[in-house]
């Protein structure tokens, strides 16, 4: 089986239900999140063999999200399992509706993640790879996190594996000019290039016109594919050509995950179609997460297919 | 007293909060549903004597759906008890924010109602009854509740009791053209039809312009009044001239069973003050039902009062 | 330190769910809800030494609604504690989204703080405060709130203490015209009259134009500062010349206590930088009241200063 | 049909889960509760008519204690609605498991049933009943209460129906010599008598030997029957004999309508087989009522004979 | 890696928590559970490779299902995946604290797993097998599942793979005799027969004296192992000795998927150090168990080993 | 006012409902816990003026710390208040019943607490003190907590406040022979000594005879007072004679922060009437914490007092 291999980390997400706060309530809701294990589950759902790289501590944390992830399907028999006093890393969210914002307290610092070592992974299973995805958080996490990304980059390399990057930027990690510093030599190395246009304007220096945004990236970073996401505006992407992609008309219930379920629709959809079913699948799979709780999609391949076809808005199937 | 009478089956409805998954979630909201005792329960809350005529199994399951009718005030009495070990019939339901929808799965077949046979029911209730009220659903669940339909028919005509029928068809349990070979004879014994829309045309093949659909059945199936509901754009009856009602702006907490409220509301209006109140009973009763988690209404006569004479929307009285 | 009063009783909020029912629920959500102790807590959150004066059953209740507010920072020294056998007040609230308006049953007769005196109270308190709050639903609970109120208001005259108040009618508690007789002399000795313009014509008279309504209640009760409040339009506010402030664009969540946020916002602006920065304030304030569940605000104040800077609606920071 | 009436207050119970307070709980569970109701409820689920009296306000809450009788086959025809604007009787319930002991906080003064007047109430239920049930609680709610109990004990002579009398002494409401000097002359119209050892001891004034006070309260009340409840130690009676029946071994869920249960368990068994069959049932619905959360028993006269004939403790059947 | 294979049918449990009814609450807790899988799961958390063969329709309940037991690490690649309209099979708990026993209604008819045929099951899995694990369960559910289980002990026979067969009766699937003609040639080829004394006394006509029971088993049936549960008196074996083994001390939360849990645990400790440590690793898993709410053990293997070097009954570690 | 302080690290416990598993659970309970703030709660509770010194990040996280305890009454004006980036220790709770044991997590490392400086606190409050209490947890949080509990005994002597110390190892942080060295010199200093018998064993090395230990650790530490917990044979304590103590009987809801709340009874009750006061009530405090679910008591003066006059365990008050 040709597999679809994502690396990173993956946090407890705490969060308490809309109207409620941190503060004030006395149950709060455990999801499991992280990008590179979001992506590595939607392709799983989707019927694509995918396996995920981490550090998990071994206690009864660590294996809460080993048993999220796996239920789904991906393959974690190359996640290395840390000691059990090894932290999990945590971090707690508050939906505020507008006038608000949401808040993401982050609490993922000293994590059995950040301390991965690039020598305690078993490489090996990049040589049966089909892909491999990495995204901008993993370099902002520590040294370790760092060297182990660029070890992936060498490894695939080598194997003839072909890589996809998802910039990604988390301000509350890392200044712009770090990420910039760090990411601009690790995207020059990657095959499809996937990039907010936020995160192109305030780390990359990009115009905040899409279109010259997209090509001044697809010309700076060489990749084959530049991918760039405009929110509510869709996506729009360059190989040889310009595509262009609107986004779906959503009810919203968590925002939290649309990203890494636009590159696992990207993915899923490239690998079957090329780039013009990428932008499709990506925006119809981050249309649907948005309607999920939780970073996470629970669609079926036959889900997405429905609503590639023609969304049936909002009707009920009895 | 004067009484309305429906017949059919009830479920339990399992289902899961907004946002959340059949497949991932670790409780199930109860709610019970069925669209004749929903019609009896609205019936019973806006003051009218209801009664319910089914088959339900003799255990914790039967009672449940027997006591959540009969909670709103509905008569019982004419239940048949089946054992214990009959099953109670179930259905799923995922609610699924655009671009989902709402996903169903039925869990009904062999249930204690599918095997009631017409000679189980104690008919006399009819002979004191004001109305019947039927659904095409009924004929699809069986030979047993099929020929139960049609003896209920048959009893109704000798007792001098007007019957409504609603269509209702439910594309999981048999097919169009099956429905509509079955549901034609019955229809035509009617007083009252009510039919959405979309079920004359997939159903009925009448044309997809409410008007002329409207003309057409009524000019098929020659009952006393039809009415054809359209949706967001409310519903048209002719009885003797055209009359139309637009819908009500309404925020939706859950769709399931409006299409029994709009029922409902039409006989008590219909019975009150005409197919003019009729429409405008049936629409009102049909958004307060959107606005109510579970299958049934739970508003009053001076609930839905006030709601026609001038909803001052999402004002609070204190 | 200087510190601001509010006076009034606080009642026990028992509501159900969106969608749910009073009638059907089977657990009741418990908040604390009190037009006077809701500003206190804003104030308190904000950053300024807050009391209030009440009083209150020495019971499992009476205790509830302390600790709920002092968790907040309010000082609740000047609480007259009653027997436990005296009762707190409740009510019950079902939320009802369009067509269907939100229900209040109110159960506050007879309470713990209809029952207080003046000569209970500890005065002392205004001698070194900077500000008082009142409202119009304290004079309709009874003799002894009334002839505290009049006590309250002849204390910070006194101590030169300037007073706001809140009209805040409550149709369930009294008539306009027993509201109107009541509030008129209460109104005239205050420095700050904030009234709703509904409450402004029906109960004081005004017209039902805003700007009209304004220049005629500040003619009427002469108060240093005179503000309506418009709803969705905002709020006006008269002192020496007009102010208008726009309101925000919001998603509520619970409507409850939007009154209260506003006036708090209010006094805390105004006392900080004048009539505008008090409209300012205010109307943010409301508008973040509804995105919290229950009668409070729940934000800091770097919360509210980001949100007058530039409400970046619906973002996640992270 | 011959029927079981009672008559009395029902309110809502507020109560929080074991190890959690009314002072910190944000929600609260709903139950109903009232003695003579949940003596109704007992008696229908066991397959016997019942009816029951009261007073409940026409709304919400008042529509929410009917429904939750109603759902168990109780008749409430013969309640009388009070305007919406009356109150309905609540209490907390603060479950203390040892040392502490459970605390109750009743908030029923002043409700719709304390209003109750003997004139509201369309007494020719009686003259069909079978059954009369009464409760020492009521004649401590009020002079129309009392005098609402008062007719109806002269409705019942003179329809010829025999009155179970339940002393139920509650400390809150009176003291002991009030409720003696109240129901002596009530007890003394009885024909069965129910009352616990310890109300024996401290309203009656009997010996705390169970036996002794027995023959003291026959003889005192002179009633057909008198009944002792001994908590664990079971219950004893007499009318020509003496009957013993010790308690069954139980794991407790919720105590409270322990009581109830056994006085409806008892008429139950006493109507059908005598007085040792109402000891029997009486002690097993006491323990069974305790297995169940909320006030009211849910089996069923098949579950009640199944633990007359062996109780299988714990046993799963399937 | 050899795995240990077992096959059966596996419901979603819907229950109600301790004191709540089936009847009267509005969410059910939702688990899976299947005896076979149940043992499944357990022996992947202990280490060993498992993997459960079964019939699931293709929807999303009979994705909960598998993702249920996948999370734990169980191998699913050999579920046979039925159409979407297949039913999952169901069965609904009520937990009854004593006198009253714990009540099962189930809904397994026609299911999805009774309609599995032999030949749709992939046996190459048997072929690098260690151990396959049987129930009487499965013959029980109809035709197809009786065929595959004979077929599976075809092929363990021919793979050479020894098979432990528990007797698990089900009073609501079939008669003592019917049971006992049907398993009675499958226990014949087994080498590890699980049956508690209930079981052997009513189903296979053993001696109510345990170790005449095992005796006699041993004989009959001629395994290399025979063992026999005692419930609260631990369990006994024989194979060319006699082996006793206490029940350890244990307070129940739920009892379901105690007789799994010692046959997981039986299995794992006979494999890795023989018949005593079978019994003794069988009870602490068993009593593990009972500790979790939901069918399945939770436990890991330290966790396991933690218990049976000195239970530290209750102490809190940290 | 005199006051008590405490000085500490406060968690937020993150925990799972009995028999539910942190692993598998999708909601976490909520409490707040720290030894030192767990008694500043319970004294405001009975009564006494407290104060928490402690350093809690400026954000959502640490607002609830301060919000949970400052509802109780505890005074926080001097708790040092660090950048909102700063982390909230945590804690996650498995309660395992018999034959598992409590599993707990702990993530405290680099807490905004573990980086508190003895300069930070303003210590002036100490001189208005009546009482310091200190444990043996707060020296294992790293340099700054030692210097910050060395500094406040020095302040302590310097202003003549009496200070207790409870030993509380925690094997999680350090070793026994780290704990003996760093805790023996500040046990010195104190003129109350609390320690468990367990931990007079393994950390200070007593004998397991608790007066053999009682009278070694009396000899050796030299405080006024030394007492000695015994779990459920009570607790004995030395002055200038021995006082013996018996446990209460009690139902287990919760068992964390059983010591802490004997240590605020014994403080209590001696402050108030001597040593053997001090015991009866914090054994009577430490039994009723066990029945309150998280680690708080939430008790009144008046409850404690009614358990010491004679425990009516497990009646209802009504």
């Amino acid at each position: 089986v040709t597999v679809i291999i994502s690396l990173g980390e993956t946090m407890l997400r705490l969060s308490v239900r809309d109207g409620d706060t941190l503060e004030g309530a006395s149950t709060y809701q455990v999801h499991v999140a992280g990008a590179e294990s979001s992506v590595a589950v939607a392709l799983a759902r989707l019927g694509l063999a995918s396996a995920w790289v981490s550090r998990l501590p071994d206690n009864a944390l660590g294996h809460k999200v080993a048993g999220e992830l796996r239920r789904h399907g991906v393959d974690l028999s190359r996640v290395v399992w840390a000691p059990p006093s090894d932290r999990q890393a945590t971090f707690f969210v508050e939906f505020g509706p507008a006038p608000r914002g949401t808040e993401v307290i982050y609490d993922r610092a000293n994590s059995a993640f950040s301390r991965i070592q690039p020598d305690e992974v078993d490489w090996s299973c990049l040589r049966q790879a089909r892909w491999l995805h990495l995204t901008g958080i993993t370099p902002a996490l520590g040294d370790g996190p760092r060297a182990t990304v660029e070890r992936a980059l060498a490894e695939a390399h080598a194997a003839g594996v072909p890589v996809s990057f998802d910039v990604n930027y988390r301000a509350r990690l890392w200044s712009p000019e770090a990420a910039a510093g760090a990411l601009a030599p690790l995207v020059a190395q990657c095959a499809v290039l996937i990039c907010s246009l936020r995160d192109a304007v305030r780390v990359l220096g990009a115009s905040d016109d899409p279109e010259t945004a997209l090509m001044d990236l697809h010309a700076r970073f060489r990749p084959a594919v530049t991918v760039l996401t405009l929110g509510e505006r869709g996506a729009i992407a360059f190989d040889t050509e310009l595509h262009r992609q609107p986004a779906l008309a959503v009810e919203t219930v968590d925002p939290l995950g649309t990203g890494d379920a636009f590159a696992a629709g990207f993915i899923a959809g490239y690998l079957e179609a090329g780039v013009a079913a990428g932008l499709a699948w990506g925006t119809a799979l981050a249309a649907l997460k948005r309607t999920y709780r939780g970073d996470l999609v629970w669609c079926t391949r036959s889900d997405l297919l429905a609503v590639l076809r023609a969304a049936p808005s909002g009707e009920i199937r009895r």
